[in-house]
């Protein structure tokens, strides 16, 4: 696929900030001044200018690190087409949500499947096209099985900082198994919208041989300071 | 109780290691130059002499940002007195690991219990005694519910760093919902030797707002470099 920017900001901490356009995927690039750095994915949930903020702030503690670091629209979010198949798993996982009972595996697996088979191909596609990129590249945040599913394929992933906190089919925790590259998993403890005890799977799975699970307070969003730091010394350790 | 040092060595990066005794407790204290300075416990599973290398190691790292680090012999290990009591629940506890099967509360509670309720007023004893400690101090390492019952009921405890890897009773997990100090449990995932449920249900427990669990692999005394880094920095955080 073609990489085409569409926008480019000078941040005010010198970072370049650079819309651009995979095929008709929208994604951004964050770049320091050096011409080829290690690369940083920022996953995410879904919708980029509703994440903006959150993922610009990752993007600069990467890029104030020496890394570029770039993200892409999930399949059906923020401005790509809606996906009617993609619209309906959504919606049968919000009900199973809220009948408050265990959510059935068949209605994970009908959101999350589809979602990574479509998604990976295209942070694989976004590797193949963004200049600039140095040999090594980490995969970072949500949604996890997307990560889970990049870092087994994708020989380009030397590393994983996995955020758990999305639903997780049973059969990417099997795939987890698989997984080699050192995989660092951020887990928020209370965090009442996820499943601790399969996150807690996931990362039992994990074939990793270095792998490590860092578990905090603060609620889905509340990750606290030194939790990212922690995380960035993680990307420091295997990036360069 | 008294506190006597009975001997002083001086170690290559001029740390001042002494040993003392505390009543008939032995005991180590490592400093830094200063005179007054936050103090690090060093909590160990028994024997100072078998643990000495281990422990030093501990206290280097403490001494190096400017903490002193204290530890003291647990009851009935070592050199002290044994305790027929305990070495029968020590010998009992032996015996159900090695069936395989789950080891009953029972087993757990005639060891661990009478253990904490011995140790926990001696490292009081050692807080009275020791000359030049700072306001804050910080629990660190195992036995786990050593460390737990001193963070509730010993208000100059500001911190702990907890190692999960040793049996916990269900009364000291009920103890945990009362502890509200920052808490740092450092878990290994492999260690065959830990049950982890026992461990996780622990951490969940702890009444503190500010907890984290960091679980990592190596094994029982493998825990990576860089897990004792973020460790101490959490200790910088909350005993300056």
């Amino acid at each position: 696929m073609d990489l085409n920017f569409t926008e480019e900001t000078l941040l005010d901490d010198g970072v370049r900030e650079r819309g651009f356009l995979l095929g008709d995927i929208p994604g951004t690039l964050w770049s320091p001044g050096s011409e080829r750095a290690p690369l940083v994915l920022l996953g995410h949930p879904g919708d980029l200018r509703r994440m903006h903020p959150r993922l610009a702030a990752r993007a600069r503690y990467a890029v104030a690190r020496g890394f570029a670091a770039a993200t892409i629209e999930n399949p059906g979010s923020g401005d790509r087409p809606r996906t009617p198949a993609l619209d309906d798993a959504r919606a049968d996982l919000r009900r199973a949500v809220q009948t408050g009972e265990r959510v059935p595996d068949d209605v994970v697996d009908g959101l999350v499947l589809p979602l990574v088979d479509q998604a990976v191909p295209e942070w694989q596609a976004l590797l193949d096209a963004l200049p600039g990129i140095d040999g090594r590249v980490a995969y970072t945040g949500g949604i996890i099985s997307i990560g889970v599913r990049l870092a087994r394929v994708e020989p380009r992933i030397a590393a994983a900082v996995l955020f758990a906190g999305s639903w997780v089919p049973r059969a990417v925790v099997e795939e987890a198994r698989e997984v080699t590259v050192p995989v660092h998993v951020l887990l928020q403890w209370d965090d009442e919208g996820n499943d601790r005890q399969q996150a807690l799977d996931l990362f039992d799975a994990l074939g990793s041989p270095e792998k490590s699970l860092h578990a905090n307070m603060g609620g889905h969003t509340g990750v606290p300071e030194h939790a990212g730091e922690d995380a960035d010394r993680f990307l420091e350790r295997h990036l360069r």
